[in-house]
């Protein structure tokens, strides 16, 4: 299984934002709509041993996450508004502190990066990271951070982190996912 | 310079499509659009040295070539609709054989891919071509398909092309671009 999260600081909390405005109402959902879309598609296909996790910060909060499955999601097209659609989906039912399903293969939950991190080991995607090609072995798990950098708070709770980066170039955050799945696939063909 | 190529088969000739449908409406223009995101953006930053031609085949026709130059681009956000807002005004106005400037960096003229292939030599990437990893040099300028493969009448076009595979997975366009801009940093730093 390979899982990326994104931690999306201005993210819209509820599903009030417009389909026609990601990058403005939805806090730049857009940058999270193009994390789903590196993460699970192929040319004709979906990965379905992923998992991507979508850490939910701004307003009016308070935070959620909102996790895509691979092995069941469904109703998901490549475009940003058609990830948007289902993310504004479960961000439009009620939800309490433990995963509930939206849509098909879509589930969402109140928490942040504290929790998941408690739950799940990440790694970090990192420009000063060990190069992701020379690293001997690669995690499954991979966190990333949407247009801006990880809050202090959140650097705090991956100090101990292995952090890896994907070459010489500071990437946005979805071709980064983009590249290190071809790296992966490189290794498990 | 690094080029880019797209050769979208169903993607709309006039600029009456609608942003908030552009998989539909556009002529699966999305995938278009997340060509032109994945030639042009850095973290925070614009690649330069770059150019995105965009070869539209759909209706009403006549073709029409999009380029997109990354050394005057205006206007450009990364999300899809932000490109295919600048392709649906290259699309609506008037435009002869020669590019015609719509909004700063973007032009427009009439013509498809033949006319391309007798002014710029492109490589093609291809499932079955060499691996950009292992190759000993790397070409500039690449052409690649949208969701479908090239047509016979392109295939004999682009029959005599050097051709360059990213990896063990069949990839969706802009990821395919994506995995080649990071093998050109590489050699690059």
């Amino acid at each position: 299984m390979r899982r990326f999260a994104v931690v999306g600081h201005l993210a819209a909390t509820s599903g009030t934002f417009s389909l026609n405005d990601l990058p403005g109402s939805g806090g730049r959902m857009d940058v999270l709509c193009r994390a789903v879309n590196s993460s699970f598609f192929l040319s004709h296909d979906l990965r379905r041993d992923v998992e991507c996790y979508l850490v939910l910060l701004g307003e009016p909060g308070p935070e959620k996450t909102v996790l895509f499955r691979g092995a069941e999601v469904r109703h998901l097209s490549p475009d940003e508004r058609s990830s948007g659609a289902l993310i504004k989906k479960a961000l439009s039912i009620p939800c309490g502190t433990e995963f509930r399903e939206s849509t098909p293969g879509v589930y969402v939950r109140r928490g942040g990066l504290a929790r998941l991190l408690t739950e799940i080991p990440f790694a970090v995607l990192d420009e000063a990271g060990e190069d992701v090609r020379t690293a001997p072995a690669l995690p499954e798990n991979y966190l990333l951070s949407d247009h801006h950098n990880f809050a202090p708070e959140e650097e705090a709770l991956i100090a101990g982190s292995q952090r890896y980066s994907v070459g010489p170039r500071s990437l946005h955050g979805d071709h980064a996912i983009t590249v290190l799945q071809n790296e992966i696939d490189r290794r498990e063909s």
